[in-house]
C-alpha cells in the first residue's frame, strides 16, 4: 500500500495515490512524506481532507512542519492551529524559528493565542506544559442523561472523554466520573451518586519524572491537573506519559555514560553540540585518572623490579570497573524504579558485600589457575594478583552500590554515579592494594 | 488517612480502620497491608467489600498472596479468581509454588480453567501471554442504539469499553468504534458506517518489544491481537505496556553493564542468583583482558627504559573506554527508540568520525598543556601520550559506533555491545598505539 502510494506520487498520479493514502494510518501517511521531494508533498498534504491533513501535520518531523508552514497560505495555516490539540500547538512553536512564530500567531485567535501565552509561562517539562486543556467537564447535580447529552455536544474536540471531571462553579475538581460508569447506569441517577471522590490529582508543576512515576504506579490512563487552589486547569493522558518515560530512560543512559543529557536525535545533533555533551565529563575523568597515574609513578620502584606486574594492571582495573558498574546500574535502575528506597542503604550494602564475596572468589580461583598453573607465573605474583583481584572486586561493588543511594540523599541524580565515575574511584583502590600486597609479598 | 488506618489496625480496631481504608487507592491499600503482621492483614483484607478485596489482592506482592491463598477458605478462593481478570489471574499462577496452583484451579471454573490453559501455553512475553480477553465486541449490522445496550449488559466486566471490536461470525475482526463515537453518533446509525477498518492489530505470537514499538509508534491506547486466521482473540492495553517498556529498558541498562538480564527486583533477588547473573561476563571480560595483559608484556623492554610511560596507561585505557562508551550508548538507544535505522551506518560513522576528531583534539590539548607545561614531562613522552590519546579517541568512537549496529544486524541485541566489551578492544588498540608511538618517536 505504502509502496504503491510512493509510486503514484511519482507518476504524478496525486488523486489515484490519495485514495490509496486514505487507506493509511496518519503515522503511516507521516513517515511516507518524510520520504517525498518538498514540491509532491505540499501538493498531497494540500489534497488530504482537513482532518487527516492535521493529524498527519501533528506527526511530521519539525523540519517539514516548517517547510510547510512557510510555503501554504495563511487561511490554511489558520486552519491547522484551529483543529491541533493545545498542546500539540504549544509543542509546535517551541520547535519553530522566531519568524514562522510569528506568522502562526497573527493566524490564530485571540482566545487561544492568549491559552498559548500562558502554557508557555509554565517551566519546561512540568505538568503544566505537557498537559491538554481539551477535557470535559461535568456538575454533580446532572444526571446521566444531561451528562451524556452534554458530552455528546463537545466530545468531539476532546482529547479524551473516557473520564470525564466533576467541577464546581469555582472550576474546583470534586469528583470524577468515567465514560464507563455513565454509560452502564440508569439515565436519571445524579453524577454525584456515581462519582469518585478519592481523586488521585498532581500539581501544575510537578516535574514529568514525578507525573509518570505516579501514572506508573495507580495504573492511571489520564490524571487531571490542578491549580494551587485545586482548580482543574487540564489533563495529562497515559500516551504523553510513555514519550516522558523513554526521555527520562534516554537521560539515565546518557548520564550513566558520563554525557550531558539531551534530547535531541542523534542524527539531528550537530557537531559541536555531540562534542560539547561528551567533552566536559571526558575531561573530568581525564584529569582524575591522574590520581592513578601518580599513584603508579609512585610505586615505580616496584615496577622497575617486577616490570611482569604491569602486564596485570588492566585486567585488575577493568575487572574492578565492570564490577562496581554492575552494582551501580542495579542499585541506580532500582532507585529509579522506587524498588529500592532511601533506608535500603544497609540491606544494599550487605547483599553487595556478600555477592561480591562470591564473585570475587570465583574470578579470583579462575585466574589463580589460569596464571599459576597454565601461564606457570611465579607464585608469589600469582598470589598478589589474585587476593588484590578479590580485593578489588568487593571494594568496586561496595562502591558501587553505596554512591547512587548517596547521590539521591545529596538530592542529585544517581544515574550519574555510574560507571565511568565509580571506574575512577576504583582504579585507584585496585592500584593501592596491588602495590601495597606486592610490597609485603614480594619483599621489595 | 495511612497513618491513621495502620494505627487504628495495631490498636486492633479494624472496623474504624476500614472506613479509612475504604477512603483509599487500591494501589495505597496494598502499600499499607505489606507492612502489616500477617494476623492483621487477613483481618483486614476478609473485612474489605469484596470487589476491594480483589483489586487489593492484584497490586499486593506474590509473597503476600501465596500467604492469603494459603490462610482463606476455598470459597474464598473461588471468589478471588473470579473476579480477577484473566491476565491478572495468569500471572498470578506463574508466581505461585505448585500447591497453591493446584489449590487455585480447584476452585476455578472448568470453562476459566480451559481458557487458562489455552493462555499458559502461549510464549512468554509474547502477546498471547499479556493479552487480556474481557472486551467488548460488535456486529456491524448493529446500530449505536444496540451497541449501547450491549455495552451497558456487559460493560461492567471489560477491562476496557472505550474501543469495542467488531467481528463477523467467524470471530474475524472487521472493524474497530470507540465508544466516542457511539457517544457522538445518532443512535439509528448503522456501526458499519462509523467502524474504522485500517485496523493496526498484532499477532499472538508477537514479542513484547515489538507489540511495545507499535503501540509508542501509532499512540494506540489499545490493540487487538489476532491469531493466524485474523479471529480477535484478545486485547493488550497501553498500561501493561508501560511495565513492559520499564522492563525492557531495565534489561538493556544490565546487558550494557555487562550482567546477565533478569526481571527479579534487585531486593528480592538471592545472592547465588545475584552473582551467577554477574561473574559470567566478568569471566569473559577478564579473560579477555589477558590480551591486553600480552601486550604489556611484549613491550616489557620500552616499558622498563621509560617506566615512566606506565603511568599514563591507565588514563589512556580509561579515556578510550569512555569515549567509547558515550557512541555505544548513544547509538544503542538510538536503535532502541527506531531513531537510527541499519541503513544509517555510514551517516552514524561519519558523524562519530567528525565528534571524536573535536573531542580528541580538545583531551589532547588540554593534557598536553597539563603533563608539558605544568608537570615538566619529557617533551618526546608527552607528544607520544597525546598522539595516543587522540588515536583512541578517534579509534574508541568509530568501534563504540559500528559495534551495536553489526550487533543489530547479525540478529543480537545492540545492548551487549556496551561500554565493558569495547573498552576490552579498545584498552588493546590504545597499548598498541601507545607503544607503537613510543617505540618511534623515543627511538627505543
Amino acid at each position: 500500500m505504502i509502496k504503491r502510494a510512493i509510486d503514484l506520487i511519482e507518476e504524478g498520479r496525486f488523486t489515484e495515490a490519495r485514495s490509496e493514502i486514505l487507506e493509511m494510518n496518519a503515522v503511516d501517511i507521516a513517515d511516507l512524506f518524510e520520504g517525498l521531494d518538498t514540491e509532491k508533498l505540499l501538493v498531497m498534504f494540500r489534497l488530504l481532507p482537513k482532518e487527516t491533513a492535521v493529524d498527519v501535520f501533528s506527526y511530521i518531523s519539525s523540519d517539514l512542519q516548517e517547510y510547510i508552514i512557510e510555503a501554504i497560505a495563511d487561511n490554511e495555516i489558520q486552519t491547522i492551529v484551529d483543529e491541533l490539540f493545545l498542546d500539540d500547538t504549544v509543542d509546535l512553536l517551541e520547535e519553530m524559528p522566531a519568524n514562522i512564530v510569528k506568522r502562526i500567531l497573527k493566524n490564530t485567535s485571540k482566545d487561544k493565542r492568549d491559552l498559548i501565552n500562558h502554557f508557555l509561562k509554565y517551566p519546561e517539562n512540568s505538568a503544566g506544559s505537557i498537559m491538554t486543556i481539551e477535557y470535559v467537564d461535568l456538575k454533580k447535580e446532572m444526571t446521566v442523561r444531561e451528562a451524556l447529552t452534554n458530552i455528546k455536544k463537545v466530545g468531539v474536540d476532546k482529547e479524551t472523554i473516557n473520564t470525564c471531571y466533576v467541577i464546581n462553579k469555582n472550576r474546583k475538581l470534586e469528583g470524577i466520573v468515567s465514560l464507563r460508569k455513565l454509560i452502564i447506569n440508569e439515565e436519571d441517577i445524579v453524577i454525584k451518586d456515581i462519582m469518585q471522590t478519592n481523586i488521585i490529582s498532581i500539581n501544575t508543576h510537578m516535574d514529568q519524572e514525578e507525573i509518570a512515576s505516579i501514572i506508573k504506579k495507580y495504573d492511571l490512563l489520564v490524571v487531571p491537573v490542578v491549580d494551587t487552589e485545586d482548580r482543574l486547569v487540564g489533563i495529562i493522558t497515559i500516551d504523553d506519559v510513555v514519550d516522558i518515560i523513554e526521555q527520562e530512560n534516554t537521560e539515565d543512559f546518557q548520564k550513566m555514560a558520563a554525557m550531558h543529557p539531551s534530547d535531541e536525535e542523534y542524527l539531528k545533533t550537530g557537531i559541536f553540540t555531540s562534542a560539547k555533551h561528551r567533552v566536559i565529563w571526558l575531561l573530568v575523568l581525564m584529569i582524575s585518572a591522574t590520581i592513578t597515574g601518580n599513584i603508579i609513578k609512585q610505586y615505580n620502584d616496584i615496577l622497575q623490579s617486577v616490570v611482569l606486574l604491569a602486564a596485570f594492571i588492566p585486567m585488575l582495573m577493568d575487572t574492578g570497573g565492570n564490577s562496581g558498574s554492575q552494582s551501580a546500574t542495579l542499585v541506580i535502575r532500582g532507585l529509579a524504579l522506587d524498588e529500592i528506597q532511601l533506608k535500603d542503604v544497609w540491606k544494599v550494602l550487605w547483599k553487595e558485600f556478600r555477592v561480591s564475596i562470591v564473585v570475587g572468589f570465583v574470578l579470583a580461583g579462575v585466574n589463580f589457575i589460569r596464571i599459576y598453573y597454565l601461564e606457570r607465573t611465579d607464585l608469589y605474583v600469582a598470589i598478589t594478583v589474585c587476593l588484590s583481584l578479590f580485593i578489588t572486586v568487593i571494594t568496586a561493588k561496595l562502591v558501587g552500590g553505596i554512591l547512587p543511594i548517596i547521590a539521591k540523599k545529596m538530592k542529585l541524580d544517581p544515574a550519574i554515579m555510574a560507571s565511568p565515575l565509580i571506574t575512577t574511584i576504583v582504579d585507584a583502590v585496585a592500584l593501592i592494594t596491588y602495590f601495597g600486597i606486592a610490597t609485603v609479598l614480594l619483599n621489595i
